[in-house]
């Protein structure tokens, strides 16, 4: 009766997760800095309407990759969905289906990314955490390209965990019978020794991160569009432009990473400048609603990810859960293009937005 | 006793009105956000007087659309107003008489329009929802007309009713008794079918919705002065001028339609510089205090239009109590004028607000 | 014990005042925002440091209207203020003395102006609102030079009240033995009748206000130097130093008449620029530190007035309390000279304040 | 469990001192502006991170006055750290060995300098507080430095305490048994009378305080580099460089002098461009998370020092406390380092933040 909105699931969802579980998933990384600015700098935004326009021809139709979608608006990759309901994965997938929705599914899924396609009708892309060995990273790759998911999008932002204090403080861990099962047979690391002057970080942790030259090999072995997912500087943005990628995604995943990162949302129109205006660019983080899509897709973005919404309607209602949230979004951003006076997804541009607003945007 | 401003006529009404309406009345669109802009906006500005001037000749009266008026304030059109008082527009049309102050009658009002006019001694304009059928429409505007109404407003901003959430959560719906009685005879919508593509909002309800050669057709077919109503885009307005329509009302619907727009005061510097000195503006949303007013004048609006206060006098004392809230809006308007220098309505200039302001208006 | 600053005067005074008359003290016009920006406006000021200086010839002495004053900080003119203490203006011009603090009388003190001038040992200047009749207000500035007063400070900004909204909901009333004894034997104003059309704000009371004409005649009757009270436009200000006026106190009298007026300190530098270097500027409104005398200065003020401040330490603690709260404030402003490195009053200018600070004064 | 960052030993702090203990040290000069605009400063701060670099040979190791340091954070000088454990600095300089973390000891500790010297292996500093006798203070400087001290810091911002209102009104003083150990056999200071003219601050303590002529005369009677600690403003700075010092603490003191002053993050940049690329600067005020230490150096600090969140891991765990907050904080900028993708301090530079965010650092 009174989910009438994204916001609405949030509030609900902390009735039906447990709490550490809870934080783990609402929180952001150190003082959740980013995860608020996500939200404020979206807030900040304000649209500039056309009245009296003939929207009788509208739709939220477009396409991205080469596929069509029915609507700007795809489920992000977000690990262990089964933390908050036992089909996981799958009650995703069956959600995005019914609405059309693309998913991107995660490497730390909890249900096998096989399994997941399956269910799955809607475009279905898959995320990919680059591993230390390369054999079994493209091991993964094929075996996603042979399950029928058409693109890879390969997080970039996450090398580390971050500091997400709020988890810690919370307890949390994953429980048993949730884990990255597509994971399973990955080789062991080699064992580390460090001295002294070494760091855990550095020498550690970071000498499994990829690099650019890994991304350059990992194309040349897959014939899968390459995104990459967690880019807010433009010349990074730029350099995998030129280096032949098919898109990028701004984002700050979600706040939960670094802490003190930028909004994407305040990066997206540097980043579009930066790449010019036909590389396909999606954002996430704080979307939340209707007229945060359209002022995502009004600074540059083909698209956007939601994150944590999937979550929360997944532990809330289910598949159900999902797809009525996801319907809410599209209806919202239907209701905004009809009242901003943009009937199309191409007409939402610059223009829609009001110049030089309080925060100076 | 300790009503004494419209802010306490606001918080008395919250006991005289039961919470769903209530929340319906005092709501906004979505995370209310141009709601809360609404006041920000007009707060942020100030005053800068002039001392030791002579205003023994000042006054508040004005000229608009050819009608003179005892002040610059008027009230906005308000759908169903027997929502909080049993009398509804009946009386509030008496309290306007008494403070000899404008009325716009709502399409959605509650009593018809024929036995408001009758109790209406001051201006009378009527406010037009534009209907499906152009015929219909045309029959009210003459029933309007023959009424005595002396000029349209012609509402253009909400196509759609907007993501009113607070509404939705509080489950307010019209009771029984309450009715848009002047639309009883409209005849019946066209049925619809849509397929999978379509959307209900663009195939669907924008397909009722006016568009410009609907404004053109109107103004072709009535003598009546016509004014738009929810226009914040300076070209929206500068179009209007051009067309050879009235005025204009530069509203953002009191933050009830579409969230993230902005406030209608920081648009109208924007909207005056563009359709130039002459062209009548009017504005709304967010009016409270006689400095709001004087604040909304400077920027360029000829008058401004008040709504929920309205509605919230008329809850705690009837036509009586809107006659103490006009009463207190006029003498806060008359002190504002005496304390800033400015002794008359043509005094209030853009010289009157202080440039540049912490916001950078 | 815990008495340790202006602030906690404040705090202790609500217990020593009865509540509507503390309301009407430290409330403001309507809705406080000049009130707040009185304080906001000083806390985002910044102050640079020069370090290791020389301050051992430092002190506060100056030099204002001819008069040498210990330190540049007076006692702004309050009315009434019998209101919180039985000896009123008496204790206060005690206080005054012991401090060697200047004291502006107002003509709405609740003792007579001779009685208060024989307790007043420091610079006396008489606060004048001008009367509608000019034999009258001339009698009481004889009187006022009579008793010794040696300059005229006449407020322009309170032709009217205000609509103090606090003190009226807490219901304010003069309480009996409380009257503005100087003020006794006033030729009644001649009645007023209005017709319909005209105010009782513009035809009645503003008809009593005076004009630049009125100030300009009594310059003409009296030897006394002159200061406006109440200026904030530029244009004012410099209008005053042009007629030959003394100075002027840029101030919106502590948020009490007009709401939405810049706080003094933000007109404080354009004012100061309007006039030039040498003309004496006194400035008023929020200041209860060190820290912000000295702000004030820096912005091109000679001295600062207090006024609330005043009120709260005479109902706390008589005489002693106004004489500790004035020592506190001067040993404020000796610290901050210590630590910003400006050891005297002519040091403090500009450079000593942060440019381009967060609210970009 | 849940003692996983540096805001969490503050929480727990507060139950492990008594209260009025706590006050002093969390509490600030007078309205505490400057203590909270310390955080917010560094809070409004982006870090505009790279991808995918190479991050296997990172570390935070760094040179300064020609020791080594294994990172840039350093422990400011802090008085009687008894205050809050038994063994006060002694434990505090185990902390800082274990840590490698360089200390820098106050002329106010509550632990002889021999003897906490004696405790540590790191690189160890003293901090002087210039004493009315010049032999008393060169006197210090000798000990100091025959104890294995290899540079001074004089603080230049403290000659007087400031208005610490919060500490008064807990009614804080010095247990007994915590002094000032190290200036026992100090000469007593002349005794002081003022006249009615003079000022207890001016005439009184400041002519206690060191002027530039002194350290001019210490830096010709000492072998040790001498840095400035509290400076904000650029022209000190400079004259700094200029008089051969060794470095600069951009400092306020952590908001406890002067109330108002600039945070020292806002100022880094501009004293940095005053002094040129080489000169050795610090930081401190606010630091408590590695994303700070890395936007300090992003500005043009060298090292920052961190006060306040000793004391508080000194209280809740003693020596083990303090290695282990040293530790999270090193881990931190480890984490920042990575994801920023600068692998090095040298790395850290203007370019890794983002210009013109929203309060247009
Ligand atoms: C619980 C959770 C798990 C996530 N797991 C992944 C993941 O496995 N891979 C990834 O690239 N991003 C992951 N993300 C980040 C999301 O893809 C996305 O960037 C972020 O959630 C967007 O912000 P929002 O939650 O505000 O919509 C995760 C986010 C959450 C909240
Ligand atoms: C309860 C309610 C009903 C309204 N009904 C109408 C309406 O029927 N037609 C219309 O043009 N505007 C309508 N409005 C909008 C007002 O005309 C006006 O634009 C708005 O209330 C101004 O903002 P304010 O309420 O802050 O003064 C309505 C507003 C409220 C609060
Ligand atoms: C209770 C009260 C009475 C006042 N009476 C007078 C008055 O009689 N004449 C006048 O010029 N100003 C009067 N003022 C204004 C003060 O002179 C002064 O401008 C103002 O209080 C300064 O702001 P502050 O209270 O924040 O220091 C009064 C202020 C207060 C609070
Ligand atoms: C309790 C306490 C005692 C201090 N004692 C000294 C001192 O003796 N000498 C000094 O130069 N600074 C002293 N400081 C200031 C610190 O060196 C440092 O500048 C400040 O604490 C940095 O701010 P932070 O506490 O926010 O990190 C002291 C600070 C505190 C909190």
């Amino acid at each position: 009766a009174d989910l009438v909105s994204v916001a609405d699931y949030e509030r609900y969802a902390k009735h039906h997760i447990p709490p550490a579980i809870f934080e783990y998933i609402q929180g952001g990384g150190a003082d959740e800095i980013t995860l608020q600015r996500n939200r404020r700098a979206l807030d900040d935004l304000m649209i500039l309407p056309r009245v009296l326009q003939d929207c009788t021809a509208g739709g939220t139709h477009t396409t991205l990759l080469g596929e069509a979608l029915r609507h700007p608006i795809l489920l992000a990759p977000v690990a262990f969905q089964k933390l908050v309901h036992p089909q996981g994965e799958l009650a995703m997938a069956q959600a995005a289906s019914v609405l059309e929705t693309g998913m991107i599914v995660s490497t730390l899924a909890s249900e096998s990314i096989e399994a997941i396609a399956a269910e799955l009708d809607s475009p279905k892309w898959f995320q990919l955490y680059f591993q230390h060995s390369r054999d079994f990273t493209l091991a993964l790759v094929k075996r996603a390209q042979a399950a029928g998911y058409t693109a890879l999008v390969i997080t970039v932002d996450a090398p580390l965990h971050g500091i997400r204090n709020r988890a810690q403080r919370a307890g949390f861990q994953l429980p048993k019978g949730v884990e990255a099962v597509n994971l399973k047979n990955r080789p062991p690391l080699p064992s580390q020794q460090f001295d002294a002057s070494e760091s855990i970080v550095f020498q550690g942790m970071m000498s499994e991160a990829p690099v650019w030259q890994d991304i350059h090999w990992l194309k040349q072995h897959t014939t899968l569009p390459i995104v990459l997912k967690g880019v807010l500087n433009p010349a990074d943005a730029l350099y995998a432009a030129e280096m032949g990628l098919a898109g990028v995604v701004v984002s700050n995943h979600g706040g939960r990473t670094l802490d003190c990162l930028p909004s994407a949302v305040e990066m997206l129109p540097l980043v579009r400048k930066a790449v010019g205006k036909d590389f396909p660019l999606f954002m996430d983080g704080g979307i939340q609603r209707g007229t945060d899509v359209f002022k995502a897709l009004a600074l540059g973005a083909d698209a956007v990810l939601i994150g944590r919404p999937q979550l929360y309607a997944l532990a809330v209602a289910g598949a159900l859960g999902v797809a009525h949230m996801l319907r809410v979004l599209r209806e919202e951003l239907e209701v905004t293009m009809s009242l901003a006076g943009t009937p199309t997804i191409k007409d939402i541009t610059r223009n829609a937005l009001l110049k030089n607003n309080i925060s100076g945007f």
